[in-house]
């Protein structure tokens, strides 16, 4: 791809790591080596504005790489939120993009609140009740700028636990917590290793099971972009384009008030969470993005952790591309 | 109040009625009017805009019934949506305005999706891991145009169980299940009559917690509204006002794409869901909004059932009020 290209999704791939989205990072360059090897990802996208309003845009990924995609839509929606107060980007036919809270955190350096959508690339959950894995844990973002305090930034999928956490519970050889999955009776499921044999459990039952679809429609359906049954699980499909959806919304709290009054009532919301009553046994209460905001500060100041496994595999990754290897650079 | 905003409130809360909200409906009657004599409402307000950009307004409430206030809300959102594609219209010094669902639904006739936000007017939800009641409920709803189908209409508490439905377990001296509510010890927490001892828990745990505080902090704080420590207890003071703040946004899909392309396309998500293959013993997959349009459609035929216990309730306000009692209109 351009070196411009590969440089804005190596750098997005290690802000990822930087702030401990560790599952969303360069641990994903295999996977997208193997996409881009067999096709599936187009490397000259032309990436344009397919529809467009004073406070919206449909953004048309042309199949690029989900980063560029979604850099692009982040900064059309803060462009348009200066002038119109509020905007919302939609994309259609971009890719998997990292860890939704990657584009929410874009609005901070310009004292914007953001909120980010997606349809995941892997149907994981089915509707409450069924048994067909129609939905995927279509995540929800949030980053709020502060004043001193770190910047609140929610991330999650819509499921009890992510995907991924299952992986790592049977990396570890470690059993789940019930309320995690269910098998195909409804039981709960614990054993990580069975886990094609049930399925994520939505956050609050029939509540998140609701979420992940009001999100698939407005970050999927809305866009013209994959959602339910025209999902692509890019993990067993490597070469159809996914015609991934996303939504990022961007909200300018100058065009409510002051900045400064908002950011230090967010300060103030913080404090009192943090300084309130703690139940025995908890040391400390915590907000949203706390534990991301320390992590970005300790790498930056030591350096991203790589633990040994990931350098491993990005050195077979380096021989096969018959390119020098990671850490000889 | 001006008969045509008494008018205004009463048709909104037959309303919330009607779709089977009955939380929100004619059974807060009591307590608005209690709130009116305690001279907590403003009858006369001059609901104002604060702000205003394109694709944004922020609503100046002047403490008038928060159903007066949305509804400006809702309008204002829908003809801002139609020129700039999405608009956002938040509320201040508003106060409660019945179910979530009923603004967000506002945006249907216009083929509109309609997503709101709101503070809870009472706080009942701890910070994950405390013991202070600093949040609210926080409510999410949105609603979803389809073709043929009913629309989507999700209306959530970010609690498992929203406060409401504690009490009316409470009431019909049922246990509740565990994963409602916990102790101060963290312990599960199941006889709703020691509801006053513990807490609800939010969705997810700790993401259910973040969803309420952000929910707070667009809703609420970015609006100069009322959130965390000023939240005030509408069951316990019925003076002071609550300035409550609400967002609601109007996403027009025709700015996206064709509607009608849209529409079709909700209709296909449905129709995949509910014909997808069921867990054992699940007679029907249900998408959100289902239960409430077959509701309406029930009682727009058989009229709005009110249980003897409303009717004695409204018959004995009638009485204080020296007006003639609903069953002789």
């Amino acid at each position: 791809m351009p070196a411009a290209d590969a440089r804005t999704v190596a750098s997005l791939m290690a802000e990822a790591d930087l702030q401990g989205s560790d599952g969303h990072g360069v641990i994903r360059l295999p996977q997208y080596l193997k996409r881009i090897r067999s096709g599936g990802v187009n490397l000259q996208p032309q990436i344009t504005v397919a529809r467009e309003k004073a406070a919206m845009a449909l953004l048309h990924g042309d199949n690029g790489m989900g980063h560029l995609v979604m850099k692009r839509a982040a900064e059309i929606a803060i462009e348009k939120a200066r002038n119109a107060g509020v905007a919302w980007v939609g994309t259609q036919w971009s890719n998997h993009a990292g860890p939704a809270s990657l584009y929410a955190r874009m609005m901070l350096p310009h004292d914007m609140i953001g909120l980010y959508f997606a349809v995941g690339n892997a149907n994981h959950l089915p509707p409450w009740g069924g048994l067909e894995m129609l939905l995927s844990t279509n995540p929800i973002a949030a980053a709020i700028p502060a004043m001193e305090e770190p910047p609140i930034v929610l991330d999650m999928a819509t499921t009890v636990a992510a995907y991924g956490k299952v992986k790592a519970k049977a990396a570890r050889g470690e059993m789940m917590p019930e309320g995690w999955m269910i098998d195909r009776e409804g039981r709960p499921l614990t054993d990580p290793r069975r886990a094609n044999e049930g399925f994520l459990l939505p956050i609050g039952g029939y509540k998140g099971y609701g979420l992940a679809l009001v999100v698939g429609l407005i970050a999927g359906t809305l866009n013209g972009a994959a959602m339910g049954r025209d999902v692509i699980d890019f993990n067993a499909d490597a070469e159809t384009p996914t015609n991934t959806g996303q939504a990022i919304v961007a909200i300018d709290p100058g065009a409510f008030g002051e900045v400064d009054d908002f950011k230090r009532a967010v300060d103030r919301v913080i404090r009192d969470l943090r300084s309130s009553e703690r139940m025995p046994g908890v040391d400390r209460i915590r907000v949203p993005g706390e534990r991301s905001h320390e992590t970005i500060l300790a790498q930056r100041r030591d350096g991203i952790v790589v633990p040994p496994s990931l350098m491993s595999a990005l050195d077979r990754l380096a021989e096969q591309l018959e390119i020098p290897p990671l850490r000889t650079l």
